[in-house]
């Protein structure tokens, strides 16, 4: 398979001149999802493991319709199709544009055929990459709607190159064989030990949600409008939580005691019969030491990985570990309150996708707000106080979304570079581990709960 | 059947001089709950018509249960239990507790008896009562907790008058016969229509939650701690959403346009096949004058019923609703502001629940916050900030719903009078329509949507 | 609760003297039903506690409801409906008749209160023994058909006596304090025992089915037509397989070895956890002398029953032990011939129903083909050569369930006295156990199975 | 992708001299899988698109597995296997293996890749090729134990070769777009159009089953031992019955009277929401003109599809279809005595598995009893008397789905020459249509009907 090194730097000729920086970033993203794709034979991409997931050509058609749809189709005179079936074979959940497949349907395109997704992806860059070069030739009001939707599109490629991650990490773990994505490359990195520390935050009323003229050029809908809201004191974790830390827990009998649990939570975990997270396995007779972890390096020992972040845990998990301790998950404004503060100083440390070709693929834990693991809120995923769709189809993307889910904030190791920022807003369902999901504690500046019979020193 | 007017009136004899409010309000609320068993037959008692409904004769037992547990078992000096297999038979979620049967299973205790547990009710009435004429031999901090107790079982049995009223009004109707309650008293009560005013309400940073020297003398926990929150300028609508308003919105197509829907909402409605609100159904070819609402007193006609609240839409229906309007349902924080400026006025117009004696057993519309049906808020069931729940098994009564759940606030027809106020959080999954729930509508200061094709006038 | 041996002698006065024995069987099955209803209260009657079950008010009603629908409406002139509702109420699932509830409303019915269900009996039987005493008022042919369904709604009614039996004994078993029907009338019949012998049978070629002019004056459509069919030589045991024999093959881990089992009954029994017959638990730490097994004198220990029949047992659980024995079950028609051959020795033994009012309500084994459990045989419920089910509605009564269903011979502790001959097939989904269900071994004439791994001695 | 027409011819090479027949039947089955698998991409070879079919892939491993483990692991000396996790991951159900991979995993079996199954198929025929060739060097007890498991492993891997066809069918109708296999090679062949014949057969007892020294040399435990029956005289038709025939049937509203149907295959219908045979859709305003049928063509009309037998309808469907005619479908016995009976003239217009390299790959209707379509009885799949399955874990093969199941007898299109015979036994659940399954009528002897509400004359 094509290595990622062979692949080319992002064109930037003399044609593109008139927007080169965006057409330099749409090629160079575009790149990426192909990159992902070269690390696998066509029939890994046809694999769809569990109902959340789909399969990587699916996500390599999908971000190419993306473009296809609301851009080359509405702003390109005289376009012809690649393939006229593709406009409703590929939607995913627009259904202001009419019928689409039912998601658990993806496992049987076995046609298109991967070679021809692939021609499909070169098709629909050429026709980008003229439509930029001919952005000057449109009303000024249009150029603008293409810009942005160029940027969107590009921001979903790359939560969808987020996806391919994890869901060929669950196709890998989901193959009896338990397969790796590549081999350990060596030793795993040495983890980032850093004493928890407390970090206080000052109460206040602050704006939060993206602004406008703010560092981030770009954002979703679903992060404005900045608006005010009241935080009361606290205090945050300065680091995530480690398998370390989540296997006293275990050991604690976590998965046990109702107690600890929301009624839904323990609900589920009884149903699913979890005791541990997602790709943790116990090889052998029991013991702490024997447990494994699956990465895309395929299964390790736990022992290697005690100082990395916990991750694939529910929010479900994540906030009974938070009550065990004694303490509790951040709220989004919280967390937004710290990275608004920390922003400059922790980015330094996030590691890019380019991590992928030579690095661990398996997050390590650092101080950072970002990367390494997602960080479940408490806060559920709601419109902020005046939040507009987009208009038309496009309006769909997240809004229709915002009921039944959670918030997470930060990134995590297979996060795109680029595609991090202090006001971004994740969330999924709360009995979700299939994404690189893990937890960073907050507490109220008393610094114990004031429930006895549940505090205890976090460890 | 024993009519409500028999029933006695509360004892206020010299005995119970020591806590004598206490023990009257205790005597009047019990005798509530069996003026309701007065209504129906022991096998009425014995039905169990949906996974969230619960046996009349269930409820009964439970509601002692918990004086039985809580006080009598752990206050009570030599105390010998009516039956000791009570403890775990009517326990309903408790795990501190031990275990439990499942929910489902009550439908099968057609042993105890009504008649036994009538008895067991008398049992612990008198145990009860004994124990508050002897609080002055406790120690003050046991005299305190055992009243405060004693104030939590009262609002515990007042919150299962309210499941007693539509777990009934759910059984009648499953019934193919669909049986009333009793006849409707002559004609239903002339509605007091109000135009539909907004009343806008000022922005600011304000105090939200119990305020343990407010008002109101009791909060559950979830009403804790009080705290600081921002609200931006908002208007309420002075009335509810009536049965005519969201018949214009059915007309209109509501129920097809999934461009109206959050996600969750349009696949529930979908797979359930709702085209209405529960307890609505299609008398002879489809007019809409040819609707027939279920009611207490069966099935009538919705042409009677136009300027009464619409009542048991789930949340999605609720929020759908909003939307084709072009306004949106309002935050709970919104609701209380509006609840603490114009609680004294209106709620002199509260239906008590002698209106169960008299009364109309269908909402009526007016214009007070409170009564006729509750109105669901767009804010998710969360804790607030610092909230801790009670010590021991108490702690399970509502702190481990805190997910996956919609803040509903006022209160409803059925709401017992002495069971509402400004800052209590009642709250369902998005789907529930079994309860009397209804919308009150909320809109940015600007009062008209934004976007321009979703936003219509209000009728 | 009334005593069954208060009920009324059946009326046998003057004016049924036209047929009186007709009449005076009517009044006689009728009277069972009402005497099984006057053990339970109301609340008891509206316990349906599996899918297969039914209320037994329903059962009341519903074999009401056939002579109501099939005779008092067809043949009675000028005949007024008890209740006009109930014709769509009270049918089970003839479909040629419209529609009728789902069966899992059924639980739902508090109305018609058991009160009116019994003035509904009275009324049936009133009109019934008119109709019967004007029998010669109508033309020959249709009295004929009046006589002949009367039969077939005794039968019925019968069929629905054995129904109360077990869908009551399931119910009390479902409350989770396991009431018991009545108290242990003493100590338990001593067990007859038999050392189990093999029956011989010659090979040949014989009439199997209802003959018209036989023993039995009545038989269901689905005995009919007698045909030829050929029986090669067999052995049948001469007593049922016991709770002793049962333990022995769970002791020897019976229910964890997949080799012994059908692939779909291997499914089941891991799906639902089965390690044992319905209605036995272990009490304790699990040794064998521990078990419990409920009957309707509630939980009475494994070791008093040793030597009674093993009971409730599924299809699949009896097909397993054969096998684990190297033995098999016998093919209906196997069992057939033995009974033609045996039926006049070894009735006289069959317990009456009237064991109901004297005696011990779970099953003794003796060497009765009938009474104690019905015998799963390896046959399926299949039309026999030239089957016509009966024309109209009352065609739904056997013929529609011919798919999927396991035939079983024999008769049960509560089959009643007169529902009991050689021909009757009975039949069930493999998977079901709620019903009196049991073991009765055969073997091909060599004695052991070819199979030396699975072959055993039967102990 | 390679043409069937390029492989090729078996080898019959000297060295297979000492027993080559076996020797090239062998590499003959062999070969026909891999040209199946030459037709389709190794993406669509992925596909899994419903609960009963495997992925291509996994059937070219599977078939492979059984030879793997059931001749060189335990015949061949210092056998070293091709991967040594094959023993497990391609294990279908032999529980006496031990533990396999579900069922539904096969879709996540990307690796091991196409490309590593066909070296793995190389690789197995080579050395089964050798074992065949040192024959003579084992026992000759042992011989024949080898011999006869390879004839086992080829009527297994015959077995599969259908399912790859009727599981590459519904994949490629599963996928949104409906791509064909092949184009339709011209027009379709002319039906061979019969008039339909009512063959009368007469009573009689006679033998059934495979009998040792009969025509077939081989034949499944499950046709063993030979026995007799007794067959009353009946009729059989001398065709199947066609989509012209089936169209009727719908047209009168076959799918929407319940007295037509078996109580589960009313059931069935109105759960799936059945209207058709699979592969039956309605394009445009539903006239009966614009019914199409997928076909391993692509969609045709039905028009064009006229003659031809009806297809991939449901045991429920046959029945109730048959029902409707005023017949009934056979017994296994009575086809039997067809089969027997014609044998040899019928057999010789068999559609070979040549066909799918030169025909058209949809069954066209001919007198044969074989070819075309499998075709239902109304005979439960129950073991034959006296019949005992092969011992160790080949025992698993065929007795352990005797329950819930009925019988098909006679073969389809896609039946792989030289795997058909008179006394073969196909089962499937009453459900099932996935599989080339059609109808066959038979009448008793009076040729009509005695109940005159559903007798009808067949059209």
């Amino acid at each position: 398979m094509a290595d990622l090194a062979t692949q080319p730097a992002a064109t930037t000729s003399a044609e593109t001149a008139a927007t080169p920086d965006l057409l330099a970033r749409f090629l160079n993203v575009r790149d990426l999802s192909r990159a992902w794709s070269a690390l696998l034979s066509a029939e890994d991409q046809m694999v769809q493991s569990c109902s959340e997931a789909s399969p990587v050509k699916w996500h390599l058609a999908h971000t190419t319709w993306f473009f296809d749809t609301f851009l080359l189709r509405e702003f390109q005179p005289a376009y012809q199709a690649f393939n006229s079936d593709f406009i409703w074979l590929f939607n995913s959940y627009y259904k202001a544009l009419g019928d689409h497949p039912e998601k658990s349907l993806r496992a049987s395109f076995s046609r298109p055929s991967l070679e021809q997704v692939l021609d499909y992806r070169t098709f629909v860059n050429q026709n980008i990459s003229a439509l930029l070069q001919t952005l000057d030739t449109f009303p000024p009001k249009t150029a603008r709607e293409i810009t942005s939707r160029i940027e969107i599109g590009l921001h979903h490629e790359q939560q969808h190159q987020e996806l391919i991650a994890t869901d060929i990490k669950h196709a890998l773990f989901t193959n009896p064989l338990h397969p790796n994505l590549r081999p350990l490359p060596g030793i795993p990195p040495a983890p980032h030990k850093h004493a928890a520390d407390w970090i206080s935050f000052p109460s206040g009323l602050a704006s939060f949600g993206h602004a406008p003229d703010g560092d981030s050029a770009f954002a979703f809908d679903n992060e404005s409008p900045r608006h005010l809201q009241y935080v009361a004191e606290f205090e945050l974790a300065s680091s995530l939580v480690t398998v370390r830390d989540y296997l006293a827990f275990i050991n604690d009998g976590g998965y046990t005691k109702s107690n600890l649990w929301l009624s839904d939570g323990w609900d589920t975990i009884t149903a699913e019969g979890w005791q541990a997270p997602l790709y943790w396995r116990k090889a052998g007779n029991g013991h702490a030491a024997e447990w494994e972890i699956f990465t895309l390096h395929g299964f390790l020992p736990l022992a290697d990985l005690l100082d990395t972040p916990v991750c694939h845990v529910s929010y479900y998990e994540a906030e009974a570990y938070a009550r065990w301790c004694g303490h509790r998950l951040p709220t989004e404004f919280e967390w937004e309150s710290a990275a608004a503060a920390h922003f400059d100083a922790n980015c330094a440390g996030f590691l890019t996708p380019h991590s992928l070709k030579f690095g661990f693929l398996h997050p390590t834990a650092h101080a950072s707000l970002f990367g390494g693991v997602w960080q479940w809120t408490q806060s559920a995923y709601l419109p902020y106080p005046g939040y507009q769709p987009l208009a038309g189809a496009l309006g769909e993307y997240n809004g229709k979304f915002m009921s039944g889910q959670m918030i997470l904030r930060g990134g995590s190791l297979v996060t795109p570079s680029g595609h991090i920022r202090a006001t971004y807003r994740n969330f999924f369902q709360p009995q979700t581990r299939w994404q690189f999901s893990g937890i960073r504690l907050a507490r109220d500046p008393a610094g114990v709960s004031s429930n006895p019979e549940t505090s205890r020193p976090r460890t």
